[in-house]
């Protein structure tokens, strides 16, 4: 999953559609902040609602992962999100089911990522993988954040359906990052370092400012065809 | 811990002092393969066994992290290690202390596997980056090992005493390095690629061996001043 959840999942905007995964981790901020589908208007009732609750228990799924690890009850995620089990296993039948539809969710929000941070202007080679590597450290810079954010995957990936799904997603950026124009060796570099810088607040913390900033030029110009320093 | 845990551990040859942490994890094992200290002869029985009980706990708690997850008990490990829940704490009185050590031993062991792959004629800048490269692909050529690695160290980083220590560990790398006679932007870039490739078994499965070939020749030459291909 390295592709589409190590580092390259994203909280969405505030109060946008996605919901904010993070800060951790109480049920009042699902109640304060109602995520509602984009489509709110054109779809009827019931359905929204479905959409919202199924919602809330992402949400509360993301947070609970974080904060009780693997070991995480569906009840603890239902009462998180203030749902009842039955409410829970409605849209759930299991935590296998529940943890892989939260790979799907990061990932759809990390490619929404990336795909507003194409720059219309920028027509030249290695575009889309400039976007990515932005969308990466955008995450990234989001210090306390980003902590929770490689705890979260790191404990994904332990999950076999989380995991099973993952892998479709990274096959899936392997394939549209290499038609972006750039050696395939050079995407490899660029990614890779993507997933290592990702995965590093898990073991070091919040990485430094200048670090990131530093990490970040140099892929963007790996991207552009440069070479890091001699 | 990014430096010294994701992929910056490595098993040790096989019999050797390390033991070997995977494959997994049956109690037979630890029977079958116990782990003396290198400097056996020269130790008294008594400390002998000492140590060697507290190998086989590392060995039986790096295994059953892996199968058990963060949530793994003290009972757990020393049912794995064969040892009394008081043997264990004789050890290390506490979880925390016990995967603190973990992460150290880790730690210790790719050091090691690091120092073992310097090349006496090499000369040229950039020879220890060489030997933690060499050593980290070589990890990751053991397929299945490597994600029961990356699921480890994952685990790890997400108990506060190993990523503590584990935090020590990354500004050891970062200084050692730092002397090397490379670029630190190409340091920088070849330890978050390595990063990066290490923990890529947990979201992907075992790497393919085209893939780690050209991914280990690709930061073996920017080691050497080497730009990636235009």
């Amino acid at each position: 999953m390295a592709r589409d959840t190590v580092g390259r999942w994203v909280t969405g905007p505030p109060g946008g559609p996605c919901g904010t995964l993070v800060p951790l981790p109480t049920g009042e901020q699902t109640a304060e902040r109602p995520s509602t589908p984009p489509e709110e208007g054109t779809v009827p009732g019931p359905l929204r609602d479905a959409a919202r609750t199924r919602r809330a228990l992402l949400d509360a799924a993301a947070r609970s992962v974080v904060v009780h690890g693997a070991g995480v009850s569906l009840d603890t995620v239902a009462r998180e999100a203030g749902v009842s089990k039955g409410g829970l296993m409605h849209h759930f039948r299991s935590k296998d089911e529940l943890l892989g539809a939260l790979a799907d969710d990061l990932f759809e929000q990390f490619t929404r990522a990336v795909e507003d941070r194409v720059d219309p202007d920028d027509v030249a080679p290695g575009r889309r993988l400039r976007a990515y590597v932005h969308a990466t450290f955008d995450d990234l810079e989001r210090r306390e954040e980003a902590v929770e954010l490689a705890t979260l995957l790191a404990t994904l990936g332990s999950f076999p359906e989380a995991a099973r799904r993952s892998q479709d997603r990274y096959r899936h950026w392997n394939e549209s990052l290499a038609e972006d124009g750039v050696d395939p060796q050079r995407v490899l570099l660029v990614l890779r370092a993507c997933d290592g810088v990702s995965i590093a607040p898990l073991f070091e913390g919040p990485l430094g400012r200048d670090e990131l900033a530093t990490t970040r030029d140099l892929l963007l110009a790996l991207t552009r065809g440069e070479g890091p320093p001699a």
